[in-house]
């Protein structure tokens, strides 16, 4: 039986929805067990109420009533009581297969990296988001800030990783390509972290390496995996992300203009709600983070019962692949004897 | 008089927009002496034929038919004859006081280090492009990607470089406040560079610094001037780009599903207009190469007649302060002094 320990606080819209998501994914997989880290007396009132197949011994629960401080140093993380150093602590005691948690990236990323045993020959783990593209493929961006100083064998070790994870997370046979996110695309181009990193992905054999790409080529879905040092890799989503978040504010402000432009918008509705729904982090996915001997997610901080229900169903798709993490090792094995020479 | 050096080749739409531009500049500020780099033969017939009031004595014509090669590497810009590299000797050999082009950044970044005189004080130039933001403002960015490396000093420099050009370019008598862009806002976060830079920026008396910003304070309009490692600077800016290109093609697409979109894009059009215009580079404007002796601008590598115009007004802006590169060396002057301890 797979296991999954789920931190139901820290979500920007309260418990709730946290709550509803697990629900209906237990209705429909019913030999997972789940977890539940949070306010006790809210979860069971929650679960009694709702299903006549779900009751309070559905799930295991741990009360834990703290959530972490949006602004939590790494010290503070590991100090401070809360319900997601609550549930990292109980994935380990208990040998659970996979966490989840829609709480603050820095704190979650820190977290996994203390409490969880890192999978060998992987130096660093990643932080590994979910992206949507311009032509509707998506693709994977790594490391979206997990890591502060970041080297060439990081991104090799990375790339390796990311190449593996493509395969599972998107059920695809083909070799993803990877573009290692730089300043220009040509090779004389870039820093000398990633003049050195080109060199040694370039005769990588286990992977598909694209060349340099820049924002543009990523953007446009013109690779399957975009390789990224961590900072370069934080700003690119962050400003993905509030782009698109301001553009979409823009285009709302001009439809609220008056009747007529309400009218335009109406007879736009669909279309514009078909290209809305491309890029929502509902049906994007949470975030990863890879390089573990667990499956981690980090859902999206405002996610609502679709988003968390989508995010147990990304762990349970890696989980139900038995072998996975096994497969992975074996892969990591071979791969880390040819690439450091 | 003040002189301008005009690389007309090197534009993504051909030669005619550049001479037409520096026409309409010429015809409105006739005091301005004017040499425009490139093809003589097109320049001369293009001058004959438009306005009573020029012809090709009104201006200097310096016969230069090659374009430089996109991806020019450093050595080739200086090595491979181009209407760019005759720019940048005409500029240095006749002493004239700004030099503008539409041509490729690198080479164009490259050519200012290697050719003009860096002020005192400045210890590596920036590539400082105005952005829009969603509140209508404009901002200062820098560095978008002239240095491959930056250091806390360098980041210091351009802080105080670009405080005294944000009054300049924007004649406003406020003290731009400096945001530095990071992976997160609180103090803790972000690479040992930025740290050091941090505790740098925070006593510089002579700024106005805000502390970290993220993309989204960038792109909301948060602070005035955005300061950046070149790698950081260069994927923010690129991104923003791609993101706000690739929003308005989905939205273009949209429009033209079927009739009903066309007429509901119809009824938005003067206000999707508007919006357009806001982000649109011919009326943001050039970038500009600071920490150097002369005026330099870097013009859209797409501009038209209007957007080249703009480019020489931007120039004319800076030049028509008689005193400003005096008035900048006493600055860098006083406060280098204080800030290097």
């Amino acid at each position: 039986m797979k296991k999954i320990v789920f931190d139901v606080m820290n979500n920007d819209n309260g418990i709730y929805d946290a709550i509803k998501g697990a629900i209906a994914f237990k209705i429909k997989n019913p030999e997972y067990k789940i977890a539940l880290v949070g306010n006790k007396e809210i979860i069971e009132a929650e679960l009694s109420k709702n299903n006549p197949t779900i009751n309070k011994d559905s799930f295991t629960i741990i009360d834990s009533k703290n959530i972490i401080h949006l602004s939590s140093s790494p010290r503070d993380a590991l100090k401070n009581p809360s319900s997601m150093l609550d549930a990292f602590n109980y994935l380990i005691e208990n040998d659970y297969d996979a966490i989840l948690s829609s709480g603050d990236s820095g704190a979650f990323t820190t977290l996994s990296m203390l409490k969880i045993k890192r999978l060998n020959n992987v130096e660093r783990i990643a932080f590994m988001p979910i992206l949507p593209t311009l032509i509707g493929k998506h693709t994977l961006l790594l490391d979206a800030g997990a890591n502060i100083e970041t080297s060439a064998e990081y991104l090799n070790n990375w790339a390796i990783l990311a190449t593996y994870y493509h395969k599972l997370i998107f059920n695809s046979n083909i070799k993803p390509s990877i573009g290692l996110l730089n300043i220009g695309t040509e090779e004389y181009k870039g820093s000398p972290l990633n003049k050195e990193a080109y060199k040694i992905l370039r005769e990588n054999q286990h992977i598909n390496f694209y060349g340099f790409i820049e924002p543009k080529d990523a953007i446009e879905g013109k690779i399957d995996i975009i390789l990224a040092d961590g900072q370069s890799g934080n700003i690119f989503l962050k400003t993905l992300e509030s782009s698109f978040l301001g553009f979409g504010k823009m285009l709302k402000d001009i439809i609220h203009t008056n009747i007529v432009t309400k009218f335009g918008g109406l007879l736009l509705k669909k279309q514009l709600k078909k290209m809305k729904s491309n890029f929502d982090y509902r049906n994007v996915g949470g975030a990863y983070i890879i390089g573990l001997d667990k499956v981690v997610v980090k859902a999206h901080g405002g996610s609502d019962e679709i988003a968390f229900e989508g995010a147990l169903n990304q762990i349970k798709n890696l989980l139900d692949k038995e072998t996975f993490i096994d497969d992975l090792k074996k892969e990591l094995d071979n791969i880390n004897y040819v690439s450091i020479e």
